[in-house]
């Protein structure tokens, strides 16, 4: 499943359509084949965010160009903040429960060596919630395990709980744990306390299981990490540690009803992912782990495969 | 007790000594007269956060310059972060439980016509803390009410909660949560739906009362508020306040052993601590209110009656 190198750039001819993964602050993208492999894999830092509407397409050519014929469209498969409000185009949220990938949109493109199409996020109405990049990676979980029936979390920035089953996502729940730990690691007070390196697994694992048990002392333990450190000495890597499980104990505290009693698959960057399999072993549950990257791909080439079938066209 | 405006410079004769509270971000003096009132009030921005080692002496005599006779030394007592390690100079935290001022420390001052001293902060050892400035506001309180024998909550960007009995600071918390709501509301993704304006009183009830009863769901409903933002308008005054209620909520339930069954007064800026006066109403405290500055200038009048019996001249 190991993608070529990108310099060795494959025969366009052999390029069924590429995959992309088009988030806030990077695009990712990949030359696949017809049976749903990588050929190539190709990355740059043009995310979203930084980019106007008429950026987009320039964006994604200057990344893909090596992989496009020039006689023939290639199909452009995207998922992500791409698909927000702000970004190519708005591909509306389907509302769960439901698939994970609904209908695509499709973008304005110039290029005759493409045709864009971006796939929605879901939204959750009541218990407002909303993802848009995740619903992909579940749909690739789902393609790997049909009968998949149990919960996914998807650690990241904003982490997504979904409980799936019956091949659709049933509900979900977002938690802003990493970016509170970027925000309270670099901006707050404890940045003079809190390495931007290092780990201590004794120390996170006291940690989670503190603000599992009482999610309340949250509040009151982050300026204590701070004290310990003026009065103390509390090594940096170890305040890391420390900061990094209270927050993933309130977050698992607050996200009980998702993984008691169920099976738990982890879908995010390893670090992370371990951090919080290590975080749900010591509340009793033995998670899985699936690669992040390869469950894009797989919710991606699901989709791909679904719309050429639609079209009649030899998936 | 309301200081002449800035611009009546007392006279300097009238003028036994200057107070000054100088925090991280500011600067505030007043000129007292020998029975402890403050004759004329004076600011700055000139915060410690911003100072050199060598230039609190320059920043102190710009603001108080007209206040100094030329024939003698004028005593300056301080308090807060002017002490802190990067202050003027370190003033070593007392630790609890004690009074909460402690012995000043006199700071390195070249001008003829100032003495300055400075008071210490409050650590607590084991369950690590730290406070500099609040001890002085506390020892306000004691010195209106000598008896006081309840809990002192002093709401900022770091919210202290005191046990105060006997004249002594028995043990303290600190909380975050003022830091937290200005990272959250200005520098997360949430800063897209919450004003920097405006309030809902019932939003911010609501949440309080959510969080106060289930702390754990602080971590869950943040995202909730840029969700609500997104798909349903939510208002973002409204959400500003349940932004607020979450946080304050979550906090309250962390410090339930310092106000549970207390007599609580709340020292803060008057908007803030009407927050926490509604919040811990919900609660079932009745919390009363005292003057933040008028707590820090009666807290430095105490210290300095103290230190000048000390030293035999007439307070």
């Amino acid at each position: 499943m190991s993608p070529a190198p990108p310099d060795e750039a494959p025969d366009p001819a052999r390029i069924a359509w590429i995959a992309a993964d088009w988030g806030t602050s990077n695009l990712r993208a990949w030359a696949m084949d017809a049976h749903g492999l990588p050929l190539a894999e190709a990355g740059s830092g043009a995310g979203m965010g930084g980019l106007a509407r008429d950026g987009f397409e320039p964006a994604l050519v200057a990344l893909v160009a090596p992989w496009l014929a020039a006689d023939r469209r290639t199909d452009v498969l995207a998922c992500g903040m791409v698909g927000a409000r702000q970004g190519w185009i708005e591909a509306p949220y389907a509302t769960v429960p439901c698939a994970p990938t609904g209908p695509a949109v499709e973008a304005p493109a110039t290029d005759p060596r493409l045709r864009v199409r971006i796939l929605p996020g879901l939204r959750q109405d009541g218990a407002w919630d909303v993802m848009r990049g995740e619903e992909t990676q579940i749909a690739g979980l789902i393609a790997d395990d049909p009968g998949f029936d149990g919960v996914a979390c998807l650690p990241g920035t904003h982490t997504k709980w979904a409980h799936v089953s019956a091949g659709e996502v049933v509900s979900f729940a977002s938690f802003m744990t990493g970016e509170l730990f970027a925000l309270v690691s670099t901006a707050s007070v404890l940045r003079h306390s809190v390495a931007t390196e290092g780990w201590s697994a004794p120390d996170f694992a006291e940690a989670v299981e503190e603000t599992l048990a009482r999610p309340e002392r949250l509040a009151g333990r982050l300026f204590g990490i701070r004290a310990e450190g003026l009065l103390a000495g509390l090594a940096p890597e170890r305040a890391r540690a420390r900061l990094s499980g209270l927050l993933i104990g309130a977050e698992l505290a607050a996200a009980r009803p998702y993984w008691l009693g169920r099976d738990v698959v982890l879908v995010g960057a390893p670090a992370l992912a371990r951090a919080y399999r290590e975080a749900l072993a010591l509340a009793g549950v033995a998670a899985r782990e699936a690669d992040a990257a390869a469950m894009t791909r797989a919710g991606l080439a699901a989709a791909w495969t679904r719309l050429a079938n639609t079209e009649r066209r030899p998936a």
